[in-house]
């Protein structure tokens, strides 16, 4: 065989070389809905770091853990929490069985379309109509109720289906993390059972991998068939510092990373970013009002305040919407 | 291409290929600790249907759910529960910082040997013992001080790490269910946090797959890192009607096949056997004095009585641990 090549042809080589790499690394870019930059390479850079073997930052498969907030997160909040919107459509659903109804607050005022008139009692409000329409029966009729309800329900602005929207940058974020052997898991101050019947779907986390509020069940073994019956009975708040407890609950390790967009989320990203090694955090700032939404400091949904004054001095990721993503939804992928 | 052959030629084949695929099924026994036999053929049985993509029993894999309680089930659960040792031993160790001890009961008897006389107060005493040892630290102090424990403890008849009390026809039926795409959770009595720095390792379950039951524990931020602290105060009993329910706040599906061994599973075993399609049910039953221990209806350690009687209605298997198993423990192997 021949072995000496010509310093030309060693050039010629390294210049094909480096083209092919450069070629091959633009044809796999895990992020393609993420504009170039400091934000898209802070992920890549952590990714990378806690991947490589050699890197003194390196961490097993067994602690990549990942925690994504969902409302706002990973689906748009706005105008209303889609919890909610399926709670009106569900009050409207259940009122013929329930005529004392148009008289009771916070339901009167629901049935009427006046949303903000029916929230004016607050937590008491919100919890009787949660009550109301996710409670008092099994958790597989409950299952049945929400597959039913958003696979047709459309959003009230947009008129699409609430799965579609969903983030694509985020979406293509889960995948990458998960290529990369994490585990992701949902941390959300939403009902877990609201969740897990559509996540695996949508966002690929199987219903083990969703931590949500929820309210107490009971087994019951009915008509000879073992059941659970969802109770009229708060179990747990999965927000704020009830995050690293539902974290703790469900997980049993402390996460490497944790990705949130309200203040909602200050102490999950708190707990996954104190640990030893490296960590990583991240804050979507939803700055674009033309294709998405903003809101931060003054919007009740979504409020981010303390949160993204604590971004800096944490080394936080703040996703700057309007500037950071190429595009917002699925559908607007070329 | 030559393609007719003698009929002789065939039969030679034929015979040749039924030996080799004995063979094969031999070498792959994936139950080599299980005596042949009805109990052995049950399992097999359910998870060949389970698996064959052509068979009405056919279940996907992201429903292959299996969950096998720990005390008496994977592991020794007599002269008493690990966790009780373990908690007694902790007793010893902050005796020092409790002189109030010498004289409070149910510590004073734990202090004199007298586990029997400690218990005398029931639930409450137990309460108390597992306030006083498992609450007051972070949960990464606590895990800390089970990972050394559990690394040097002796089982006090065996003399042997309590790690190797594991039943070893247990240990090959995870890896099979695994081997079939089965996703394998503890759900047991136990304390969660008990359990999870070391299932990994001893059984192959991950921490977020072990179910169990717990104590509160509240956020905080401690010189400037944010942990997670254990109060002493209950927040979930994972026993019997608790198990289903367990089931559906950690894992959010129904399982299919649950493994169990005493009335505190039984619920588990109504719940997993009672949906649709096919499942199954399986009890260890300790009857081998010699090898382990013989136990059922009369014990408080592993009552098994009630849901002995619900195995033949219910078609669950129910192991007689003499006959069914060659060996009992991973050292006995050969």
């Amino acid at each position: 065989m021949k072995t000496k090549l010509s310093s030309l042809t060693v050039y010629a080589l390294g210049f094909v070389l480096v083209f092919s790499s450069l070629a091959t690394a633009q044809q796999t870019d895990p992020l393609p809905s993420w504009n170039d930059g400091k934000t898209k390479q802070s992920i890549i850079d952590f990714v990378n770091t806690v991947t490589t073997h050699d890197s003194p930052g390196f961490v097993s498969a067994h602690d990549r853990i990942a925690t994504f907030d969902n409302d706002g997160t990973l689906w748009a909040e706005q105008p209303m929490y889609t919890q909610l919107a399926f709670a009106i459509d569900r009050v409207k659903e259940l009122a013929p069985q329930h005529p004392e109804w148009k008289t009771e607050e916070p339901f009167a005022s629901l049935l009427n379309g006046d949303v903000k008139g029916a929230m004016a009692g607050g937590m008491k409000s919100v919890v009787q109509i949660i009550m109301a329409t996710h409670a008092g029966m099994t958790t597989e009729e409950f299952e049945t109720i929400v597959k039913d309800w958003i696979a047709t329900a459309k959003h009230p602005v947009t008129k699409r289906p609430y799965t579609e929207m969903v983030y694509q940058p985020m979406l293509e974020l889960l995948a990458y993390l998960r290529a990369n052997e994490f585990k992701t898991f949902i941390v959300s101050g939403g009902g877990i059972e609201f969740m897990r019947p559509w996540t695996e779907k949508v966002y690929g986390i199987p219903p083990e991998q969703v931590v949500g509020s929820s309210i107490k069940t009971k087994f019951e073994i009915l008509d000879g068939e073992a059941v659970l019956v969802r109770l009229p009975e708060l179990n747990f708040i999965d927000d704020k510092e009830g995050k690293p407890v539902g974290i703790n609950s469900h997980i049993g390790l402390r996460p490497i990373a944790a990705f949130g967009n309200s203040d909602g989320d200050l102490e999950m990203l708190q707990y996954a970013t104190s640990g030893t090694g490296v960590r990583f955090g991240l804050i979507v700032h939803h700055t674009d009002a033309k294709r998405e939404w903003a809101y931060d400091r003054k919007s009740s949904i979504g409020h981010l305040d303390k949160a993204l004054d604590a971004a800096p001095e944490n080394g936080w990721t703040v996703v700057d919407m309007k500037q950071d993503w190429k595009v917002i939804y699925p559908m607007e992928k070329q």
